[in-house]
């Protein structure tokens, strides 16, 4: 039997930018497109060229992706012609072949929102759509308010979408904006715009996680006859969020009787990515991955419950509707049981820590962690400071130099120009084989940039380390995050470190402390550690 | 037309705390009870009484509710009678007038899990529910697994729900325990139950969001008959959690077809409360809320978009699903680089800065906030901010201070003892009226900890600024956020602090610098100047 192709098209980048308190740069835009395409998405709508200056950055930068990377705007306004629309021209400037314009087809806004007639909004989606169709772009129209629209006025909506249909539009895409239609009442409109001629292979579904059914509904639009959904990773997006394709793609893939069905653009193989790609755009986002997001989430896969924990030992399927490994993520059995210590007996023999079944050090292990963790240390990411913990603890961990004092100083002041201007200064004194050592850096980078007191420290560390420092030389920090624990006026910051040296390894280390500085020493230095280790071990 | 009632079924305090890292104790099981039963449900399961202390200590001392308070438990064990089974006695030690225990409805469980044969099971089930029933209580079947027996085997499946319905069990629950059935399935199922003979006035559904379908497949089961919907309140569960009462609630009060189909025992005026029992219960948890939830969320009703935010102020229906009020939410307009000009004047008035429709400062203001979010600012939380910029664009901004410079030393060093000890030094020199004052903080709190650098810079700023520093007297920096907005070693820090003042404002600034202290410094800075414009213009 031939599966039907469904067409998967992502606007983490434009809606799921509308989520309170999201702003991405540019690099973040080309960082998500690249993980979107290595996906297998069809579609990556890139942000309204011209309507705000990271979106516009973007295309004049574009990735080269397998998707078709698509600009988004609106139809052109009442009283000009589609070629003589400023806004629609800055759109098409961007030069995709895929340009998604969103258009009113509910009446209600045409008048409120737009204040023009009725046939002046069918005009401007007509004409807008047959402009981009001679330009040679692939046009796709975005229905806004089409599910209400149908509601109040059904010929309206209906009159609106075929304008776009007739004039060209490869895809129409019904979008219930406002996110308040269930999915019931979902399908049954979508079906009525099936019977009312425009084939279920050019239509798309667009929906929003006001009442917590934008997966539920994009599901049965596609049971109705849609096939393309759009959506977001993580179910970005305005309020409440998009349609989550991060739970959708699983869905389509891995479940009846969609996976039958059906094929997407993405392969088993991606889907295995599936995990580090929510993990990175939380990453990139700051943000807390949400832990019981589906198959994603870090509790997805968690058993609490004593009966659940003991059955999933005999066999997982007895408490998981799907194995975790399939989306990249993993089963969690907490730390207080038996099935707990043998996760972590997995976690030291991956750090190449050999411990026997029943060791008393796992416990001893399991209850620092424990302790250290409460304080607002995170071993989850920072996997090479988990290493040196277990080390100490087991006596395995050798005692390379020793920092005796450090001292920075940041100083603000104005120039000989009059500007403002900031340097920060570090001495920092350690001991190699009795022998004392100091070392001073400042926090200029080669362009006479401040780079702040971190970097300033993190240089004066690393200056001179006896004969360690040639070690040293293939090594440097590439990410730095830093997290406020616990809020108000005593704060504790937990800084997190990822290092990567020259044969590729690539690792996390973590520091904790109400002073910042101390937080960013602490993780600076196990990330020395491990390096040293490792490469001693060699 | 008689609407039908449903009822709910609340197990927050049951399959809730099995939420990972979820732990209620008694105190906290008593409140949340309390807010259930203003809120209105017919059902609170209170625990299983005997599997955990605090679950029997919660029974010993139940709070008095018009909701029925239920004990949960699990069928007799095989090769006992229901009378002699410990662990059913426990439960029924509880006293409660209803009681729901649950059973396996699925062949497969039965061998693996419990390793007895498909009979005795069937005869366990019968057997629990009528000596239940024989002790006068109201008695509920939760059928474990029902959906995936049904698949695997529908006679079997069929055969558990038959002999708790006639063993006379009030209400026979479906359970999609592991949450992996979509909802057309979940419905087809349900409806096979029903007709099957079993009424779907005595069938409940309780449904897992693994997919992110849980609300969805409690309403397709309401759809296919089931009268009763199990659920917990903010979603909390095994995994990734229950079905969620907080938005299954709103749904069947204002959506339709269910509004006018179904009545349920949540009253409009219990539903204004929704909001703040969903934030109580984080409260309870020291979650952060999630913003992006449906209904009750911060972001919920917020308008980021400037195509929405303007057409929102013509009318709120054009962008909301119901009114915000209703739930006992609130509508945000966030200032944002999406945000229109109309989005900006309301900000602008609600900081009391009164500007015409048109006035070309708005055009300027928008170019200033769209560059500073470039460089990583975020005025969509950092309101206070926003108007200092504002106020700066118009030529409203007075010249309060100047900081000349300052000087923070941070130094990390072994104490008398030996141990490892960290002091921070700051020293800011200020103009004000044209006279230059100095002013020195440590970092030290009361205790003699260390609170590092950002305090004692912050310290130091406050400590004399003349005939301002009266001012400042009652003012308090109650949060600290840091977060990264670019990463690697060119890091770029932003910094979100909230204050408060004697007076019960509260208010947020921004800095942003690859510098973190400069960038605490700025936001240090914004919530000075704030506080005394404010008072000033008192």
């Amino acid at each position: 039997m031939t599966r039907e192709r469904l067409s998967l098209y992502d606007t983490t980048l434009r809606d799921g930018q509308q989520t309170q308190g999201v702003q991405f740069s540019t690099d973040e835009k080309r960082q998500i497109a690249s993980a979107l395409d290595a996906l297998g998405v069809d579609y990556i709508e890139g942000g309204w060229p011209g309507a705000n200056p990271t979106d516009s950055a973007f295309f004049d930068a574009a990735p080269d992706t397998q998707a078709r990377l698509t600009a988004f705007g609106m139809t052109k306004r009442a009283g000009m012609s589609a070629e003589n629309d400023d806004v629609l021209a800055a759109v098409l400037n961007a030069g995709t072949k895929s340009v998604c314009i969103v258009g009113k087809a509910h009446d209600f806004h045409v008048k409120t929102a737009l204040g023009i007639t009725l046939e002046e909004n069918t005009d401007n989606i007509a004409k807008s759509i047959a402009h981009l169709v001679a330009q040679g772009r692939e046009a796709l129209f975005d229905a806004e308010h089409f599910f209400d629209g149908y509601k109040a006025n059904p010929d309206y909506a209906l009159t609106t979408i075929r304008a776009a249909f007739d004039a060209g539009a490869r895809w129409i895409v019904l979008c219930d904006t406002n996110g308040g239609t269930l999915p019931a009442e979902l399908a049954e409109i979508t079906r009525a715009v099936i019977e009312a001629g425009i084939p279920g292979d050019r239509l798309g579904i667009h929906t929003h996680d006001d009442t917590e059914n934008a997966v539920a509904c994009s599901l049965a639009a596609v049971d109705a006859g849609v096939r393309q959904i759009q959506g977001t990773l993580n179910g970005l997006g305005e309020r409440c969020g998009n349609a989550n394709l991060t739970t959708l793609i699983p869905i389509l893939l891995l479940k009846e009787p969609y996976a039958s069905r059906y094929e997407i653009g993405v392969t088993h193989d991606a889907l295995r990515g599936l995990t580090r790609t929510s993990r990175m755009l939380d990453e990139i986002l700051n943000r807390v991955p949400m832990k019981q997001a589906g198959f994603v989430g870090s509790s997805a896969f968690a058993h609490k419950a004593g009966l659940h924990a003991s059955a999933i030992a005999k066999d997982p399927s007895t408490y998981e509707h799907i194995d975790p490994a399939l989306v990249g993520n993993a089963r969690i059995i907490p730390m207080s049981n038996q099935a707990g210590q043998s996760n972590l007996r997995k976690r030291l023999s991956d750090a190449g820590l050999a411990v026997e079944k029943g060791d008393p050090a796992l416990g001893r292990i399991l209850e620092v962690v424990k302790d250290r963790e409460a304080q607002g240390y995170a071993y989850d990411t920072a996997q090479a400071s988990f290493e040196l913990l277990a080390r100490d603890v087991m006596g395995q961990l050798p005692q390379l130099f020793e920092v005796e004092r450090y001292r920075v100083t940041v100083e603000r002041r104005r120039n000989a120009e009059g500007r403002m201007v900031s340097l920060s200064e570090a001495v920092v004194v350690v001991e190699v084989d009795g022998e004392k050592r100091l070392s001073v850096s400042e926090s200029l980078d080669e362009d006479g940039a401040d780079r702040g007191p971190v970097n300033a420290l993190s240089k004066a560390l690393v200056k001179d380390l006896g004969k360690y420092s040639s070690l040293l030389d293939d090594m440097r920090l590439v990410d730095f995050k830093v997290r406020i624990t616990q809020g108000g006026t005593e704060a504790t910051t937990r800084v997190i470190i990822d290092s990567e040296d020259g044969q590729g390894r690539r690792w996390s280390t973590v520091g904790v402390s109400a002073n910042i500085l101390d937080a960013s020493f602490e993780a600076l230095l196990d990330a020395i550690r491990w390096k040293l280790i490792r490469d001693r071990a060699q």
